[in-house]
C-alpha cells in the first residue's frame, strides 16, 4: 500500500464523511461520542472537583453521597429534578464576623443618609448610633438595631436599594482581611456549590438574610441565580411613580424571618420540594436540616464548625453570633458532617494565594 | 479498486476509527457535529412548535419575539439567564370557569370533612354551606367563603394537604366537561410554555392561586417545577411531632397574597429579576403585565381573551371572575398581545381530538 493510500483511509475525504455521516450517521456519532466520553471521563478522574478540601472524612462523606444519588440504578438513585440542595449564608458559605456583613452595610446605610435626615439627631435609636452612644444603642437590643436598618431602607425603591448594596459593596473593606465583604466567601464551600451542579443539583441559599441584600452580589459569589435564594424579607409596595412609571417600595415591615423554625417554611413555600442535601453553621440552622433529614431515602446534613483563627475565626459553641449549641449535639448524636475548618479545608479564602492578601 | 477496498474506506473498522479520533478528534467531531446539526435544524424548520395557535398576529407577535431576543448579536439579544417568562394561573393556562377550581377543592374538602367536624352545623360560615343555605353563605361574601375554606384546611399538615388535593383531582369532575379539573388546561400555553423552554426561557406561575395547591399538579400538566410556582400562601409552623418527626402545620392565617399589585411583589421577592414575558388575562395582572413592561428592552405583554362558548367560556369584559376591563383599555392603548381564544386557537383542549370527550 502507498503511503498517500493510508493517509487517505485514516483521513477521509469532506465528501467521504459526508457520505458516511448520511449513510451510517447513527453509527458515526455513536462512536465519535463514546471515544470523546472516554476522554472526558479520564479527564475528569484525574481532576479532583474539590480542590480546596483536605482528604478526609467530610470531603469523603460529600463525594460519597454525591456518587450514591447519581448512580443510576442504584437503591438511592435520585432523579436530577428533586436533587434539591440548601445552604445558610452567614457562616456557612460566607463570613459572619466580626459582625453579620448585612449589619455592617445597614449602619454604613445609617451613616451616608444621615445627612439627609437631620430628624434623627434626635430621635432614637438613629441618636444613640450617630453619637457614637454605644450603651445607649446597647440598650436598645438587637431589635432596636434591626430597626434602625429598617428604618433607614423605608421609602426606597427596590432597584434604589440594589444599587445601594452593590456601591457599597464596591468601597466598604472587612475591618480585618481589607478585603470587599464579598470576597470572604468559603472557597472551598464555592467549590461544593459547582460539583453538586455539574452533578444534577440545583443549588438554593436558605438564610436569615435579607434576600434583596444577597441577590445583589449571590450569582456572581456563588453562582446561584437570583431566583434561588431564599430569605427575610420587607413587605414591598407596588405604585405607579409620578412618571407613570411602576415602582416597588420598601415599607419598615417585616414580612417573613427566614431564621430557625422559619426555615423549613420558607422552603415549603419557595422551593416546595423537600431538599436532599442541607448545610449550616448555627442553631438557627437545625430545624432546616431536620426537615430535610426526616424524609427516607440517601440525605446529607452538613455543619461547617469555625475552628480556624489563624485563617479564619474559632468561635461557634458559645458564641453569641453563630452560636453551635443545639445543633451541634444533635449532629453528633445523628453523626451529621461537621466539617471542622482547620483540619478540613485547604484553603479558606481564595485570596490566601494572592500577592496582595493582608491575611494575618 | 476492489470493492471490499471501497468499503473499507467508506466504512473505517474501530481501529482506524480510535486513530482517527485520537490524532484529529476535534476536527472528526467537529464534521459530525455540523452534519448532524444540519440534519437538527432542517427537521425543527419542518416542524411548528405552536401546532394549536392559528396563524395569525398574536401566534405571529410571539415567534418574532422569541426570535429578536435568540438571535446571538441582535440589538434585542437576552442572555438565557434573564429570559425569565411569567403566566397568571386561573383563565391564563387553565379554565377558571364556573368557578375558581380551588374554590371547588375548597368546597369539596368541607364537605368531606364535615362528618369529622359537628360543631360545623351550628357556626357560620360553615353552617349555610352545608344546609345549602346558599343566600346565608351569600350573605358572607367572598371573605367568607375564603375563610370557609382556610378554616377547613387549618391544622392539616402540608403532607396531607398535598395528599388531599391529589385525591380530589383524582375523582372530582368538571360539571361541564365531565373531566378531572387538571385536564382542563389550555393547550396552547402548554405548547407555548414548551417552546419558549426549547429557547432557553425559565417559565414561571405567578398567581393568586394557593402555591401549595397548585405546586401538586403544575409539573405534570405544564413542565413547570414546584420552586416555579408563586402563589398566594397561608403561614406555616413548623414543629416536632408525637413521633419525633418534624411537621409543617397550615395556621388559618394569610401570609401573601399574589394578585394584582401583590404580583410585582411576588415576582420581587420569589424570582428577583424583571420578566421579559407576562401572560395574563385579567384585571388581576395588570400590575404583573406594567411591572414586566417597565424596563427597557425587548418585552411581550400578553392577555387572553374569553371569547369561545362553544369550545371553552365567552366572558371577561363584564365578568365577575376574570373581570378584563382595565388591563384591556392598557392592552389596547399600549399595543399588547391580545389572545382572541375563538380565532387564535385553533385546539382549546387536548382532549377535544379524543374519541371520549364530553365537548358540548
Amino acid at each position: 500500500m502507498q503511503r498517500s493510500d493510508r493517509e487517505e483511509r485514516i483521513r477521509p475525504s469532506w465528501s467521504q464523511w459526508r457520505a458516511i455521516a448520511s449513510r451510517k450517521s447513527y453509527r458515526v456519532v455513536l462512536a465519535v461520542v463514546m471515544l470523546v466520553s472516554v476522554g472526558a471521563s479520564r479527564a475528569s478522574a484525574q481532576t479532583d472537583p474539590l480542590p480546596s478540601w483536605n482528604d478526609g472524612a467530610a470531603k469523603q462523606a460529600i463525594t460519597d453521597f454525591v456518587t450514591r444519588v447519581t448512580l443510576q440504578g442504584g437503591a438511592d438513585f435520585v432523579p436530577p429534578a428533586e436533587r434539591i440542595a440548601v445552604f445558610d449564608n452567614d457562616g456557612t458559605l460566607w463570613c459572619e464576623q466580626p459582625v453579620y456583613f448585612q449589619l455592617a452595610f445597614g449602619l454604613d446605610s445609617v451613616k451616608a443618609l444621615a445627612p439627609k435626615h437631620p430628624e434623627w439627631r434626635h430621635q432614637q435609636p438613629f441618636k444613640a448610633f450617630l453619637s457614637g452612644d454605644k450603651e445607649g444603642l446597647a440598650s436598645q437590643g438587637e431589635k432596636g438595631l434591626l430597626g434602625l436598618i429598617a428604618a433607614a431602607h423605608s421609602g426606597m425603591t427596590t432597584d434604589d436599594y440594589a444599587v445601594s448594596v452593590a456601591g457599597w459593596l464596591a468601597q466598604a473593606r472587612h475591618p480585618r482581611f481589607d478585603r470587599p465583604y464579598n470576597e470572604l466567601v468559603y472557597q472551598p464551600m464555592v467549590e461544593l456549590l459547582a460539583y453538586l451542579r455539574a452533578n444534577g443539583f440545583k443549588t438554593f441559599i436558605v438564610s436569615g438574610g435579607g434576600v434583596e441584600f444577597m441577590r445583589v452580589w449571590a450569582e456572581k459569589a456563588y453562582g446561584i441565580p437570583p431566583e434561588q435564594v431564599v430569605g427575610s424579607s420587607g413587605v414591598t409596595q407596588f405604585k405607579i411613580g409620578a412618571d407613570g412609571r411602576p415602582l416597588l417600595t420598601k415599607l419598615p415591615k417585616v414580612e417573613f424571618i427566614d431564621d430557625g423554625p422559619g426555615k423549613p417554611s420558607g422552603i415549603n413555600r419557595f422551593i416546595g420540594r423537600r431538599p436532599i442535601l442541607a448545610f449550616g453553621n448555627s442553631d438557627g440552622d437545625q430545624q432546616m436540616l431536620q426537615w430535610t433529614a426526616a424524609e427516607p431515602g440517601a440525605r446529607f446534613l452538613g455543619i461547617v464548625h469555625h475552628t480556624d483563627s489563624a485563617r479564619e475565626y474559632a468561635y461557634d459553641r458559645r458564641s453569641k453570633i453563630g452560636k453551635l449549641d443545639k445543633a451541634w449535639d444533635e449532629a453528633v448524636q445523628r453523626g451529621w458532617t461537621v466539617v471542622d475548618m482547620a483540619k478540613d479545608w485547604k484553603t479558606v479564602f481564595a485570596f490566601e494565594h494572592s500577592n496582595t492578601g493582608a491575611l494575618q
